[in-house]
This record gives structure tokens, sequence and C-alpha cells, in this order.
């Protein structure tokens, strides 16, 4: 939230601003600010502060999705309480994008609707995994979001398993686990497809916890191989901790696609109910 | 060709073998080889070399589109004549993706069929250029292939003006002049479309000389910013010499999409065609 006492160094109020943004994970240690790596929080904080001329610290931003290293984004949401006028938010995006490395783009700035939170207000978040699991068909030019998988994946079999995972589960097979923390999620869509040479995985939950997507897909590639036979998920989520058998596969092939939130007058009353743990 | 006296040190015959090959131009100064550079061609020759345990320059290709610093592939075509099994050819685009760097992938190696010429059979090329007109629409995953542009493109005018462009003529206008080299070229499709954001012109010629695609598009973008009117391209290649007004754009957002050849009866027919100047 930054220190509110601070005098204001920009002309204007204190609003609460909705940034939109993509980037490429791959030269990332993920998204969240850590001393001494290069982080999209930090990058992109670090652009406000330039613009604002805040002092640091001041422009800290609340992210729907915390990506991990090498995990990319289309749709990001997050949110920033900054000191600026109002009308001054229309050209932000633009300002922003002239200072941040390639690898960021910010693709819309605008003031939040009243009661809005970038994390708490979210109702679901889409991932896609990529694979082309054809080495010879890989294309170079998506080789940062697509993983190369050495032998062929059967659709059909990973389509079967994924239906027993769907729905509102204990995620604790498939989380790395957070002490205290809750890993019971809301799976709604977990569906494979395949076109031009590339299998994607849409995966929509209502929040997902750490490692979720990438142990769910690697749990499905076991199934895809033929290793494991199509109901091996379910009895995974069943036993409810987390199994050597499940990988986790690599960062590059995911990608946060997209984040939902209600109607605008349900933003606030949603962010408390998510803050409450309901 | 290589010196065909040479001891066959790997067992087989002399084969013309075809290779179909993507590459990320982002890091090689173009396909031809060039002392001291990385390039497209001296990387394959040497995973090649590698495999054959061919002498340096055993292992000469022969590419059907010869591509810039910075432009990319995904459907180029190259062969070579190798000594080696009929029946290794099959393992040969696997072995040589093992050894070559992320960004050059072998879809295919096949026994080329008798009479093929990778650049002599080809009947045309298709090149795709993609660019962004709004930078705060920018996808960074693709930065790579799609050239950002600051301002926005008019598509109708650009096709419009496109059409005034097609058919068999001297394209002195857009080529990079060499000395006696014919400029004559039959351009088959030049036209634009927007999906997903990205603007993407479709490039079809029987062949393009040096610089043709990036100044037969960086023409019309003029046109579609409204600071030439739509008859202006076509006054451009009637006038049959290089004009400053006339843009090259960025490497970055062309791609060889694919090489076109005619039946396998037709191959050698047609090679002797294009070498005598036909």
């Amino acid at each position: 939230m930054g220190d509110m006492s601070r005098p204001d160094i920009s002309d204007g109020e204190r609003l609460r601003v909705r940034l939109d943004l993509a980037y490429d994970g791959t030269s990332f240690a993920g998204w969240a600010s850590q001393p001494g790596l290069r982080t999209v929080q930090a990058t992109v904080e670090s652009a406000l502060e330039t613009i604002l001329r805040g002092s640091v610290g001041s422009c800290r931003l609340t992210v729907a999705g915390r990506t991990d290293a090498g995990v990319h984004a289309r749709g990001q949401v997050c949110h920033a309480d900054l000191t600026m006028a109002a009308d001054d938010v229309d050209r932000l995006a633009g300002r922003l994008n002239r200072l941040l490395p390639d690898d960021v783009v910010v693709h819309r700035a605008v003031v939040a609707p009243s009661g809005f939170d970038a994390r708490f207000s979210a109702t679901w978040r889409r991932y896609a995994f990529r694979i082309c699991d054809r080495t010879e068909a890989v294309d170079p030019l998506r080789r940062h979001e697509v993983l190369a998988w050495p032998r062929p994946l059967d659709l059909a079999a990973m389509n079967a398993a994924a239906e027993g995972l769907l729905g509102e589960h204990d995620f604790a097979a498939f989380c790395k686990r957070r002490e205290g923390a809750s890993t019971m999620r809301d799976l709604r869509e977990l569906v494979w497809s395949r076109a031009a040479g590339v299998l994607e995985c849409r995966v929509v939950a209502n929040a997902f916890c750490h490692h979720m997507v990438r142990s769910l897909v690697g749990c499905l590639v076991v199934v895809g191989e033929h290793r494991q036979p199509v109901p091996w998920p379910r009895e995974v989520l069943a036993a409810a901790e987390r199994s050597s058998r499940v990988p986790v596969l690599a960062a590059r092939g995911l990608t946060l696609e997209e984040v939902g939130y209600p109607p605008i007058d349900q933003l606030a009353a949603r962010a408390a109910r998510v803050r409450g743990g309901a």
C-alpha cells in the first residue's frame, strides 16, 4: 500500500489503478520481487516509480496470479494505489511501455472500479500449458512457450483422465505444501486440444495453489504416455498427498492467459468473502 | 557439391537429401555462410559433418530461399549431396535435432526425388510479414517475429494498393541491385489480413530478389499510414528504380513460410529451365 503519510510529490489524488499486462517469463525469476533477482513485479514497480517520481516502495503492486520463474503471462492483472491525476491514467500504459524492457508489455491501465482488488476480487484464473510431442515438429519461434516432449501423447486418454479431476476438491496431491494454507480449489476446466502440431491444455479454476497447474498437467502426461491408466490421476487426487510419481512439468510451457472478475457491483463483496476465507 | 573423389568415410552411396527446416533468425547473421559469423547454413552443415564424419565442406547445402540476418523460416527447404545409406536418412532429422541449437529445427529429411534441386526446382516461395500496429497490444511472447509499429495502419488502403503490384513486372524499384541479375518477378499474392491483433501480409512470388519483401511491405505501410495515396506503390513500381521513400522494414517481422515445388516428374525440367534463365 505504500506510505500514505508521505507528501504528494505527484499532482493528483490517491487512485487504485488496474494494469493488464503480458510478459515472456523466460528471463524473469517469476512475478514476486526477490532481492537481487530480475522479477516482473520489481521491473514494473520500478517503471511506475520513475514515472511518478515516487520513493521506492510507493508503487507496490498486488497481482492476480503470482507466476513462478519461467512462467509467462498474456492476461495478468495487478493493481497499485497511486497518487496521480485520473486524466494521466489514460497515458500511463504508453508511458510504461516506453520505459519497460521488451519482455513486458502493459496492455491497459485504467482507474479501477470501486471495490476492485486484483487478487481478492478475481473469480477465476485461466492458464494454458503447451506441449509439442514430436521433437521434429517444434516451431523454433515458439520454443520459449511450448515445451518439447520427446514421446507422443495420447490426447483422448489425457482428456478422459482430466474429467476425473474436475470440481471442488482438496488438491493437496498437486500442490507444494504451505503451512496453514488451504488446498481446496474448484477446478472448472481441464481439457486438451491439438492445433497446428501443438497440444494445449486449458485449465480454469477459482484459484490455484503453488505448482498446481504444472502438477496436474504432469499427471495427465503420465497417462498420455500410457505409463499409468486413465483412472490414476483421480486416485492421486483422492490420496490427497504429494506423490513423487507426479512430475511437475517445466515452467516454460505454462502461460497465465486470463483472469476473470465479477460484475462491478459485486467486486467489493467478492474481495471481502475471499479475504475472509470463504 | 563437395569433392566427389574423396574416399567414402561413411558407408553408403552418394544421395541427394532434402531437408525441411525452421529457424528463429534472431541470433543468426542470415542463412548464407560468412567467415566468423553465426549463420544457419554453417550451423546445419557443421551438424551434418559431425554425423557423417565428413571433412569440412563435404556437406554443402543448397537452399530455396537465402534469408537475410534476422529473417525467420518455418518452411525453408535445402538439399545436400551426402554419402550415406538410404536407410539412415530416416533417422537423420532426429540425429540433427539432437546436435542443433534450440533455434534451428529440422522438420524432415528424405531422399530427394530424381531431378530435385531445392533452389532451382522451386516454383514459388511464400513469406509472411507480421506487424502489431498498437504498441500496447504487442504480445511479448511473439516479439521476435512480429514487428511493433507505433502508428495504426489502414488495412483496406494497404490491400487496395497491393493489388496494383500483382503480376509479372520488373521489381527493380523494390530490389537491392545486383550486377547482371534480372529483377523480373511474378508476384502472385500480396494481401494483408488482421487476426488476434496482428497484421499479416502474405506474399507469394515465383522468386524474390534481395530486400524485395521488406521493400514491398514497407511501401504498403507508407500507404497504410496515409502518407501516400493508394496508387503510389504502382507508380513506384513503374519507375523501376529504387526510391529512398520506400522503407525496407526490419528483418524481424519477416518469415519464410513455405516453398512450392512442381510434381515429381517435372522437377528436372523445371530446374533446367530456371538455371537457363527462362
